[in-house]
């Protein structure tokens, strides 16, 4: 049966959204809740539930797929949809951290290389880092396009394409910034290698060595590392796994320390995948904004929602340029085209000398492929297949893990991205475990990446960007059993250590 | 006539070399500044030079090539080759730099900025720059290399190369670091987005903001604008218009100031085109090394010689791993493509996390595109032919030079790369020729970038990499005019102020 928690989640949410299909995907997963419809059964099919309901075909089409993403009914081939077959409750979820309120060295990056470097090894099961499945990306059409762009423009092809970098590209993100919620400009954009150097540039445009920047607790090591190696100091901010940052607890920091700059994830964050409502949003801007400190707004997965909207970035509420917003397209295009972006508001002066002083340009052919392939090559249809795809993989693999993990496992519930972070037992050692997990071949992001004194011993993050498989499932259960043996042991560590 | 100034300069060039063709090259030489042969009078036929000097036809054609490049015979369609038609004489060469003894802020990149900004319009005739004309690149060969290696590996065209980059391109850079004199294997480079990455992450990986850098006087202002964006400063070294820096200079200030490191271009350096001689390569190893300062050699146009043999690096005599070589495929193969490399000898794992935290990866399909061009597409008859081009180049442009710009000017006598540094009349204001000429369409690099305190007000720089045209002689024509109005002002400057 769908626990209580699971349909009272759903329909919450169903509630606050509230189109037409929506409310028919509400009463349908009411019928499912109280018991009208029980596992196993077939849901009406989509042309009676169109007549008992008074509404298109297409509207039923589109709430039995949003039911279907959210895991609580599946298609059956030839026969129709049926209530998923499921005795899964999902786990509790992790709570908010509690931070210190002094700036923080950042020691991180000797352990994050060595876990890097680890899970290079192909015959890993990678369920460590953030990466797309390649089937998910447009390899053939983004080839053709780059072959057909490089055959026209031959010249400007291997030319340098100068900051502010490709204009036609910047023209594409400046139409589709709309649904972020953002009115952006061509002028207003420089083009990157990827999010990173993105986030290097904004850091180093509005602070130096020494400086404390505002992050989340947790945040992706990535951050971190960049914030080590230009030796910055880093406050951190608790953050809850479903709305984003306490901004009650970032006020009370803001008063207390003398944060430069902050660098959030506020759309399905890093590892936590909370995705701060918009209203809190414009509420963050305004209490940075007025205090004159600029917002880095990394939002790369901010396309790859459940839903069937993006959500908006705090961009959209940016009156007076305050907010840095960073994106790319390696989570949906190509990873190894190297293409991100910067909308860098009121500090583009200093952000554009920075990119011609960095890496002088970005490589031009991957900018315009992209930007050919925004224009004509199905980025929506495209942006629609992996937004489904992800919230099936993430339904999937909570479920695995209330099979597998010990009891007292607890689990974010993200709305989009590619990760959950998990909470495991107290007295594991998630490092062991991540040990112990390499040697048979099995790749996770043990806890203590994800901040600046590698706090999160008994946490990990795994990664549901590759498609559903025994060998994934295996993988999952094999993790259970090294997870339980740790929480068996007195001090979830010892039997690990001669490994 | 050829000057005897340039012959016995060719002559004592020659000498040193000493191939067969070289000696044959010779004779001709000096039958010319002997007299014996006139300008426009037709030189020996091949084959009856080959009767003559008892060598092969080959050996003569090569020699007849080598006259060429340097400028001293010129073919003529179904005719032969004959004695150029000219009464050059060249200009006398710049002298050695004066600097202060003390660590210096820089404070050039605003002015940069200016000038790269307004030098992009493309209607101008680009005499600025030191960009490749396209027509030299092998675009054909390489889109249709990259369109074949992105059919045969999607999926390694859409991944991360994570640092330290593609395993098939370093094959190829360690294979050719051997025409360098190195013996490096691929395990020691990392790759990089051009040589402007691999330059920022060499200096980060061994200075810090305040540390000063030894670099060369003038420098390319790429390099100041680096060593400025990192807040660090820098102790100008005198350079050789021909020999590169002073060592006697160089000693006097590592003896008095605590220089951290020394990025140099010991190879055709920019602006000087200045090349150090390897005996003189291998005692500045020698100094830094053994005082433990790590030398950054940015060896980008060390391809670019216009002789046979490309000189070594300064890498080749690396003893203890203190050479951290830079250099990339921007100047010979395509800008657009943004691949450059590192050997950072005993920094290498410092270098490569700072790689993977500024731009995560390098972008895949140019390294592939590259790594596959270097095995199959002829790389070094591609490389004889630019190098052939570019000494054609610089001999017609120091030949328009004494033509166009007034008595008083000296100018450099490079050996490769693709530039040349004008000393224009003390008198002369170059910010303000270089303004002026700008209303004309021309655009040139004033002297001020060139040093961290913008000295050089009387220098330009002049950029040798487009083909030859009457649009090009042209605008030397007329800026020699606007600079002969700026030395017959009383203070150089005034009659450009208002424009």
């Amino acid at each position: 049966m769908i626990s209580p928690d699971l349909a009272s989640h759903t329909a919450a949410q169903l509630e606050t959204e509230g189109s037409l299909y929506k409310q028919v995907a509400l009463r349908i997963a009411e019928l499912i809740e109280h018991g009208t419809l029980r596992p196993g059964e077939r849901v009406p099919s989509v042309r009676k539930c169109s007549e008992q309901q008074n509404v298109s075909i297409a509207t039923v089409m589109q709430a039995y797929r949003l039911l279907e993403d959210r895991g609580i009914i599946e298609a059956r081939p030839q026969s129709g949809y049926y209530v998923r077959l499921q005795r899964w409750s999902p786990a509790p979820e992790p709570a908010i951290t509690k931070t210190s309120h002094r700036p923080t060295e950042v020691r991180v990056s000797e352990l994050v290389m060595q876990v890097v470097k680890s899970g290079r090894d192909s015959k890993l099961v990678k369920l460590g880092a953030t990466l797309p499945s390649p089937e998910l990306f447009p390899i053939k059409e983004l080839n053709r396009t780059m072959a057909s762009v490089g055959r026209r423009s031959p010249v400007a092809a291997h030319s340098y394409d100068a900051p502010p970098g490709n204009q036609a590209l910047r023209v594409q993100i400046a139409r589709r910034a709309i649904e972020a919620g953002c009115t952006l400009s061509p002028d207003d954009l420089i083009t990157t290698v990827g999010a990173t150097e993105a986030l290097n540039l904004c850091l180093r445009a509005v602070a130096k060595p020494g400086d404390v920047i505002g992050i989340e607790c947790p945040t992706f090591f990535g951050i971190l590392q960049i914030i080590e190696s230009l030796g910055m100091r880093v406050c951190e901010i608790p953050t809850y796994p479903r709305d984003g940052i306490c901004l009650d607890e970032l006020e009370e920091r803001l008063r207390r320390c003398r944060i430069k700059a902050c660098v959030f994830t506020l759309n399905f964050s890093n590892p936590l995948g909370s995705c701060m409502p918009d209203w809190k949003k414009q509420k963050l801007v305004e209490m940075l904004s007025r205090r004159e400190i600029p917002l880095i707004e990394d939002d790369l997965y901010g396309n790859l929602t459940f839903g069937a909207a993006r959500p908006k970035a705090a961009k959209a509420f940016d009156q007076d340029g305050w907010v840095m917003l960073c994106d790319s397209f390696t989570k949906t295009l190509s990873p190894g085209y190297r293409v991100g972006w910067v909308a860098p508001g009121r500090f583009k002066e200093k952000v554009e000398f920075l990119k011609f002083v960095n890496t002088a340009a970005t490589a031009s052919l991957p900018q315009m492929a992209i930007a050919e392939f925004l224009q004509n090559g199905g980025f929506d249809h495209h942006l629609r297949r992996i937004r489904r795809f992800y919230a099936g993989q993430m339904q999937r693999m909570s479920e695995a893990l209330t099979r597998y993990f010990p009891e007292g496992t607890k689990v974010t519930r993200p709305t989009g991205g590619m990760c959950l972070w998990v909470e495991l037992p107290a007295q594991v050692n998630s490092l062991a475990v991540y040990r112990q997990a390499l040697t048979e071949n099995i790749s996770i992001a043990p806890g203590p990446l994800f901040s600046a004194k590698q706090k999160f011993q008994n946490f990990i993050r795994l990664n549901f960007g590759n498609p559903w498989s025994d060998t994934i499932e295996n993988a999952l259960s094999r993790l259970g059993e090294i997870i339980k043996a740790g929480a068996a042991d007195r001090n979830g560590v010892a039997q690990f250590r001669g490994s």
